[in-house]
């Protein structure tokens, strides 16, 4: 049973810099959906959470407090190790579709449950949901076979996983309380151990389009996230990766999507691909079907070499309502009324030394294809492709990206927005490296 | 116009540890009444102010938008300096009651506006109904009425004055936003200087029985609420006094309205004295009726000794609806079923050398003679009188109080923490100033 607490209580004894015990934590984080722990009360607390931190301890308490407020998935029937995949989000990042098929291809059981785009950063689900008949609110029973028979399914999110961080972020968002490690940890972790899956990799992204803006933060973010792994027995390995310009040379619904199936053919982005198979060599290895990493790339190699990847995308789509063939007929997913080059200004000079990806970002946004509001609708057709990377060469004429848009006004905008985001240097620009550390 | 603000925006800024301009502030203020700034906001903006700080500046804005989130009292068409008192509370601190009175015999203009009892602490206004037919809920026309006439008039906050700061201290109670200096300081401030006086003097307490147990906090609020009174053109004083023990021999309601008569009589006891003349000095200098500190204690010790002091006390009685006898019949007041003293323990050393307030304020409580909640009723005529004193010399069989009770197994809560706040020592104590220290 847990013991009565004044939730003043607890709050002042985290303002004074205290560490919460257990029972505490578990008071608040059941408090929130019973309501003996007010709004106001909570929001109060994850100030000061905020401004004090919390120790490991705390955080893991936290994050299994949360875990708990809702329904923990069994996938424990299913054969062979599950392995899901989690990142921090950023413009461009659409390394779930290509990754989650090729892993599947290698033997890997892919348990992904992804979630939406809101302000800058794209979705897994809307980018899925580009692929008409593409069904990505399945039952958990429905999850399980096809888990069971392909391999990997891809699916939003329950309303019965981990109610209380529902709550939480809802109140963290209007009240300045989501930049706070501890909070960022509990709230990702207690929905990935609550999905069923023995086994995770985290993209941590830093950088102009990532949520957190540097480095340290980062990588305190993916220590804290990992030490929970420990503490729950779940192996996880987490991947530091720079978001400063988008990840590929697409960014949108269907524009990512053709990219997507352009990887799982062998013709993905360096960039993209870089991260992508590094995250799911990392699934290979921990879902124990590679020996080490090396193993791992020759076996995704050759998935992809041989087709069967792009065969797991197809049986995947297929499994989930959507047509199989937009992976031979692009012209099957959602088309822009106007598809256009933006060109590099006359007097540019040699090299592109800037592609912000939060200008991108914004730039789909302004192009319909974003969420301002959860409750927004997006437009699957616009976004941007051919997208330019930081180190190549332009002379003036040269193409930028290709725009997709359903409405010239929107599409000024986002005109506007790239030119802004693309910044040009005489000398050829220093490149830092994608994957930036490890953590495990 | 007020500009338009996001709140999580004025949250952020703060809670990185910004100065909020006074349009951000503003905002906060109205939007706490109109809506537009929920609660669960209006708390994690607080945390983050108690945790941050506010400078002078801040404070002073934050002050003066919630004076201006309600009615400012007019008192300019009554002649002379009107002076108020306002005190932090504590345990037996009936100043008010015999202050106001002496101050008006000496010709001041005293408008009163007290608070009732919470916790451990007394306020005026539960101490004022014990007087028969005492009416502390007059409209503000029958204020300035009898300010006028009688020159003296005590009574309830309005609803209408600082709404703003009932909404704030409400959430601030129930969410460990109680001890902020800034918040604290805007909050008496703004209340104060809405009720239309021109000057005010300061009880800041400190110490067992007190709302702040160190001197330095008490030094930092007294200096922020003096520096508010600059900013406002209104002259501030505030007195430092401790507030270990109970102010003066009785705590209560009917027994310390007796205490306060015996006091306008000249028989008061000396600490409670001393802290009371010096309050109204203060006041009549503030107010131009004593040249300074010396004449305002001439002008007072001629008020006792002629009579007038407690003949003002008389007329405010009538013009308030209360029965003037009281002054003269003890027995008019709420009395208790059983009156019975307090003995010191056989073996008990020499001299008193801590009478705990807290403990002192948990007995009155136990008695049934204050309120957990601000719904409570309380019992006017329980309480203690008699109280003996630190340095107090003892034997065994001294008395250590008379307890005035109505209930057997409450007077035995309250004997017991009567026996509790009191400690013994064979060598003479040290005995501390009550005055400490003067901010003006």
């Amino acid at each position: 049973m847990t013991p009565d607490f004044f939730p003043q209580e607890i709050i002042i004894k985290k303002r004074d810099g205290g560490a919460l015990s257990q029972q505490e934590i578990e008071f608040f984080v059941s408090g929130i959906t019973n309501g003996s722990f007010a709004d106001y009360q909570a929001t109060a607390l994850m100030m000061a959470i905020l401004l004090r931190g919390m120790t490991a301890q705390e955080t893991a308490w936290l994050t299994d407090a949360m875990l708990h407020s809702g329904e923990i998935i069994d996938l424990s029937t299913i054969a062979g190790t599950k392995v899901d995949k989690h990142s921090t989000g950023g413009v461009g990042d659409k390394t779930s579709l290509i990754l989650a098929p090729i892993a599947a291809a290698c033997g890997l059981k892919v348990p992904m449950m992804s979630g939406r785009g809101l302000g800058h950063t794209g979705g897994t689900l809307d980018k899925l949901e580009s692929i008409p008949g593409f069904n990505v609110h399945l039952s958990v029973a429905e999850f399980r076979n096809i888990l069971q028979q392909v391999g990997v399914a891809m699916i939003g999110q329950t309303p019965q996983v981990a109610p209380a961080d529902k709550k939480l972020y809802a109140l963290r968002d209007v009240t300045g309380t989501i930049e706070c490690i501890p909070l960022i940890c509990a709230s990702i972790m207690s929905k990935k151990l609550a999905e069923g899956a023995d086994a995770l990799v985290l993209n941590v992204t830093f950088g102009k389009g990532a949520f957190m803006k540097s480095k340290d933060m980062a990588l305190e973010l993916a220590k804290a996230m990992v030490a929970i792994g420990k503490v729950s027995a779940k192996p996880v390995v987490a991947l530091l990766t720079t978001m400063d310009q988008p990840l590929g040379q697409a960014a949108g619904h269907s524009t990512e999507v053709i990219e997507s199936i352009e990887c799982l053919k062998g013709n993905g982005p360096v960039d993209l691909m870089q991260v992508t198979l590094a995250l799911a060599g990392h699934m290979l290895v921990l879902g124990g079907v590679a020996k080490d990493m090396p193993d791992a790339m020759t076996q995704m190699d050759r998935a992809i070499a041989n087709g069967s990847a792009l065969e797991k995308f197809r049986q995947m789509c297929i499994a989930q309502g959507g047509d199989p063939n937009v992976a031979d007929d692009y012209s099957l997913l959602p088309t822009a009324a106007t598809i256009a080059d933006i060109t590099a200004p006359t007097g540019a000079p040699g090299y592109v030394c800037e592609v912000d990806a939060l200008k991108c970002g914004q730039a789909i946004l302004a192009l319909g294809g974003g969420r301002r509001a959860v409750t927004d609708k997006v437009d699957h057709a616009v976004g941007i492709s051919n997208l330019i990377k930081v180190g190549d060469k332009v002379s003036a004429t040269s193409r930028l990206c290709t725009l997709h848009s359903n409405d010239s006004s929107k599409a000024a905008r986002a005109d506007a927005l790239i030119r802004e985001a693309i910044k040009f240097s005489s000398a050829k620009p220093q490149i830092e490296p994608l994957l930036q550390d490890l953590i495990d």
